[in-house]
């Protein structure tokens, strides 16, 4: 006989309170409460995540929760901020399990704790259709060192952390397993890939050294051709960039010597969750100093140039601008 | 010809960046800014709401908006917090118009100005079925003044402002427009449930006298039976009700005089968003007089008192407990 189903109360408590974090009041009350760190400035972000929009339902739930914590610690990161908590709404869909339930929340814990924001209220709700979940992230930052998309200057020079394209193309892997240079694709090299685009890894550990040394920065979740020319608009710039010195995976690089073409996704294609920023001239090299110190690789990809208009790779085969360089769920 | 679909930067741009708080950046950046006031301590809650769950898929736009940023903001007021900002996440359905999107976010900036509760940050997604949005909503209290939902103590004069049960009764018109009590009530209590149900009232004004008076508070969003248990359960105690003194409004009473068993869904259904608390003895008369001077009208209708058990609402046809008194959305 099924087992009748829980209240939301008692779903809470069973698998939400025992990830909670202090403030959280046991999950028990309408709010949750924070006392904020004298001296200090909020940074709040929000994103949405939709299955079969941002992910596939098929997931694991664990890295369901990984993800949609991590792409908002990666956006406080992108800002300087260390992280403080987080509330989360959830909208279950039909015929949703506890045992779902159950995985999703060891994993929001498991991931709450390494990058140190607790969960400090929620909401659970019925979907009303596909399961649907948001996060709303804070963090904190000494007052007024906040790093702000919007202020590069002509001549910084553009630094992007880790890899990019190593998301997009696992995502293209999840969607065409079958093609040519999937299947001739080592097996290292595809679970490289596919594990990039499950689990983006929120670049916390450089918060610091971008509040001392950054002058702009955001996180690449849209594609870097895309979220760069972003980044320059706002400050009325363009930029050159050096695709030859675009920091590449292993396996990305067996992926494009298999199919040049992908070097396209690899530019356009979302969710690496990595920090692109925009550093003075004088500072760039004590950055990637301090980012080596954090465990954090930087590769400088190009500069920022008077003028607007889109940003201009240079490559073997010329120079290329992307129009629509920007990966959209929307 | 169709215009072609704004991107989201566009929509953000268009939509949302009018009704933004200063802490919100233009919306140009990955997130929000806020310097805490010194001394003060943040009061958060999230919650959702999805077409054909919480709200009628064709209710208006600006209704929706308003009832979204209402009842957190609600939960904020049941905890004696002032507003200091929220964050939207939308997700937005299949066949979405910008008529649609224009009046919701023209209702939202309408609400927020009311309520002094400006958008910070948000996120716009598509949906994966049905329209969904949460709002997650910041508040503030003096240090340590915070009202928790837990802390009711026996003897505790419990009281609750403005009516009970108009909400329920506007849904239940909604459900069922031809029942004889629905075609039988009045156009202009018609016209009053209809409304409470649509357009909750956060009853902020009561904020500091809560702070300032209450014990215990919460906001009665699933019902006063259940809300009511819930806070008592918080505090291991049970509580006695009089049923008459419960507050209705004259349409409410002019439905339950139509159609008596509709006391029952006043007492138990949700969507009040007024406000329960509990209330050392000697100051219920002391929050009544402040409530009077902000315009919130409270009634005492019982006592907290030892012993854990369900309520009992003691009216002229013996003491009832409701064992399912709350109404839950899940």
């Amino acid at each position: 006989m099924p087992s009748p189903r829980p209240t939301e109360d008692g779903l809470i408590a069973r698998y939400f309170a025992p990830i909670a974090g202090e403030g959280a009041l046991g999950l028990r009350d309408d709010a949750a409460l924070l006392r904020p760190a004298p001296g200090h400035d909020l940074v709040l972000t929000v994103d949405g995540l939709v299955a079969g929009v941002h992910f596939f339902p098929d997931d694991p739930p664990a890295s369901v929760a990984r993800k949609a914590l991590g792409v908002n610690v990666s956006d406080l990161a992108a800002k300087g901020a260390e992280p403080v908590g987080f509330l989360l709404a959830l909208a279950l869909p039909e015929g949703w399990t506890e045992g779902w339930l159950a995985a999703f929340a060891g994993g929001l814990g498991e991931a709450a704790r390494e990058v140190r924001c607790p969960l400090l209220g929620g909401d659970t709700t019925r979907a009303g259709g596909a399961l649907t979940l948001s996060i709303t992230a804070l963090g904190q930052v000494p007052r007024g060192t906040m790093v702000p998309r919007t202020a590069a200057r002509a001549g910084d020079r553009l630094l992007v952390t880790g890899t990019v394209g190593d998301a997009a193309l696992g995502l293209a892997l999840r969607l065409d397993p079958d093609a040519a240079w999937a299947r001739a694709l080592a097996p290292e090299h595809r679970a490289h890939l596919l594990d990039r685009y499950l689990h983006p890894r929120p670049r916390i550990a450089l918060a610091r050294a971008l509040r001392e040394h950054a002058r702009a920065a955001m996180d690449v979740s849209d594609g870097l051709a895309g979220d760069l020319a972003k980044m320059m608009r706002a400050a009325g710039l363009s930029a050159e960039v050096d695709a030859a010195a675009i920091p590449l995976s292993e396996a990305a690089r067996a992926a494009i010597g298999l199919e040049p073409a992908l070097m396209e996704r690899v530019l356009t294609g979302g969710d690496d969750y990595e920090i692109l920023c925009a550093v003075p001239g004088d500072l760039a090299e004590e950055l990637a100093r301090a980012g080596e110190a954090a465990g954090v690789a930087l590769a400088e990809i190009g500069r920022a140039t008077p003028g607007e208009g889109l940003p201009v790779f240079a490559g073997p085969d010329g120079a290329r601008r992307f129009e629509r360089g920007s990966f959209s769920h929307f």
